[in-house]
């Protein structure tokens, strides 16, 4: 199994902190930081000059500083840096591709803030996909309505629009990590996450304007235009609460793989609810049991059962940097960042472990905390060079705290696909390197 | 001078709603949409089948439905739908690039939400971009500091970070509109705006790691390692609000036209000072009086003066679909949205007039609302048919209002280039197609 490189490899400057000038328990973390760069600046006294010798790169011009750079025109849709190839979605060594049922998982160690950019969005697809020509796509909304209706694509986008951001998240993302450890990175434990910016219309729009039956309607069927005739259930409560039929991700149309040119957004949802190519709505008075929900999505419990509609992404967090597969180079002061997020709400706390769980410290969240959609937090760590065990812990504005993988497998049992949301541990070595362990 | 397609032109469905079956006064926009649904459906009792008769598009079954799509591997780094070619940045029609000192422009008219997609953020070059290795970028933090530093790429990474979203509007948006009409889509007169969210460390936590002198250092000046050496001056006490030193938008790390590896994000202030390639940060004791702060972006006042340093971005907004170049195709109800900023904090408010500046309407803001950020707004609008002269104009939370074009003349008169924040009036004539006038 090989496992590609894992975003930038953190190098030794010479004159960076040692965690032996650092008393990290004095009050404040901006008086925390002084002191500690001010220590730093002690025992390196030479400064910007004596590293310009040993290091000679400010010093130099390089041609960029000299020449005439591009002009804008060749790149009327940009891409990324050729330094920033690694960077990719990659499909996972544990799992083997059946005809084109696929799945490609977003490198979380390398990302930033929430936004995903929509280059680098987790895939999965059950049938493959297409690019759809957006003039010939129709939705249907039928059923237990009064006026069953067809729509077109400027149908749609004529009507009140509404923008949010919001995560998605597979069922079965963090699934190979039920027995024990089977993969080594953060990019296949959790990527198969992403988080967007959406455009569209609510459902609760078209179902007013379709007119459908409050009484009876219980439930709302989507279906997506694949050749997987993908259907999900969803309850009517949810789907007149904050359920999109979405048009756009993070400013643009969705791309082909995520839906084009429709797709439904459930936020909270797991992902196989959120139908891409979305081309038929129906109300009905129970659930459909399809075979996405019958067969697949489903858990079996250690009494043999299986647990279905189990479909909310309950609080969960991890730590994307550092994790498995990087390595830190020296000692001293790192920003140990990551993501949290709930299917119930704001992500209300994020604690950190350096110890495997012992002691806790709250990190920082970043703004916006948004209800449904990725949090980014990020928190001071001094490594002394031995072992460490890293560890995040989620909690939401429900009051719900994540669990730990032994709390979650006493009651669901290790014979589960789905639905994986324990507190996940990296141990860091003494030479540095980050690995992919459980703690229980 | 040629328009490019102006991204999705809306097309007639058969049973849409009608403008004489709305009376938009009623109370409640959800009140006011379900009437004028239910109104449309007693219009066109057949509904769906009748619909699906004269377009069959929902009862056939297309190849999409029937065979295997593609699988996850050949997108790693994914791109836009062929369907989508048109949407692009662009080099305006009524300026002429000299050498490699280009504008490419953000096509507004067809992007969603807040979140500028990365391939689509607006360019401005003064001397070209380059892909620069990171491996070999410094920066040098310099001047009135106790203990100059340069820093590579990982030093500055493992710092302790922050995640935010701002809007950076080159200080030239609208400048062509001054004297009059000159340019006939919003992509031209409003797109040089693009909203990211940004990671990087805080200029201040640079400033406190190099030891600042707080008596004599006032002022911080940045500077870019392209051939133009680009350098700004930015007041200490906003160096220490919210600057930051960025090497991230929208969860990846910057493009090479937006500056990677590094580049200052210097929200409220105009683009110029945001500098890209960052190389040198400097704190002196008084404005540097740079080249592009002496020569250029400054404004020529009516009395002949030049007015420095006015580099704020003052509450402005634009509509942006309707907009220019942009046909109705049919009476009836229509989503207008756009968007608004403030470089002084929070919008506050959005109102949207249809009758040239006569009445007002506030419009839907869509969350989050954050400082210092693009925020997009939504408002219903039914067209009667006739002549409409549609405008928005925000507020901040400064209390300030977006001026009208005749106010802003008045105090700026008419040769200025930059900070042209004038609220934008596009007029819908009765065959639908929209255009790009003044009204004072």
């Amino acid at each position: 199994m090989t496992t590609p490189p894992q975003g930038r490899v953190r190098r030794a400057p010479e004159n960076f902190l040692d965690s032996a000038q650092i008393a990290e328990v004095q009050a404040g973390r901006r008086e925390f930081l002084r002191q500690a760069f001010a220590a730093a600046a002690v025992g390196a006294p030479a400064a910007a000059l004596a590293q310009a010798k040993g290091d000679p790169a400010i010093l130099e011009l390089p041609e960029h500083s000299r020449g005439l750079g591009q002009p804008v025109v060749a790149r009327a849709y940009g891409s990324p840096s050729q330094h920033e190839k690694n960077l990719q979605r990659r499909e996972s060594p544990g799992l083997t591709r059946v005809g084109a049922s696929s799945v490609s998982f977003a490198p979380l160690q390398g990302l930033f803030g929430i936004i995903t950019p929509n280059g680098l969005h987790f895939e999965r697809h059950h049938q493959g996909w297409w690019d759809i020509d957006p003039h010939g796509h129709r939705l249907m909304v039928m059923g237990l309505v009064k006026t069953p209706k067809v729509y077109t694509m400027d149908d749609l986008m004529r009507l009140p629009a509404v923008s949010r951001m919001h995560f998605i998240e597979c069922g079965a993302n963090t699934g190979m990590e039920w027995g024990n450890v089977a993969v080594p990175t953060v990019q296949y434990t959790h990527g198969m996450l992403s988080c967007c910016e959406f455009t569209g219309v609510l459902l609760s729009t078209l179902l007013d304007d379709c007119g459908f039956d409050r009484k009876a309607g219980k439930f709302v069927l989507a279906e997506g235009a694949d050749g997987s005739s993908l259907t999900r259930t969803i309850a009517m409560e949810r789907a007149l609460d904050d359920v999109m039929v979405a048009w756009a991700m993070n400013g643009e149309m969705l791309r082909p793989e995520n839906g084009y040119p429709l797709r439904l957004v459930a936020p909270g949802l797991q992902g196989v609810s959120w139908v891409k190519w979305l081309r038929r709505i129906e109300v009905g008075d129970q659930p459909w049991a399809a075979k996405d929900e019958a067969l697949h999505y489903v858990d079996l419990m250690p009494d043999g059962r299986h647990r279905q509609y189990s479909s909310i992404q309950e609080c969960k967090s991890v730590i994307t940097s550092p994790s498995g597969g990087q390595t830190l180079l020296d000692k001293g002061f790192h920003n140990v960042t990551g993501l949290a997020w709930s299917g119930r709400g704001r992500v209300k706390r994020v604690d950190i472990s350096f110890d495997g769980g012992r002691n806790w410290r709250t990190a920082r969240l970043e703004s916006p905390v948004l209800p449904k959609c990725l949090t980014r937090f990020n928190i001071d760590w001094v490594w002394d060079g031995g072992e460490a065990i890293l560890q995040s812990r989620a909690m939401d504005e429900t009051g719900y705290v994540q669990p730990k993988i032994s709390q979650l497998r006493a009651v669901r049992g290790t014979r589960s696909i789905y639905h994986n949301n324990a507190i996940q541990s990296w141990k860091v070595g003494a030479s540095g390197e980050v690995g992919n362990v459980q703690v229980a």
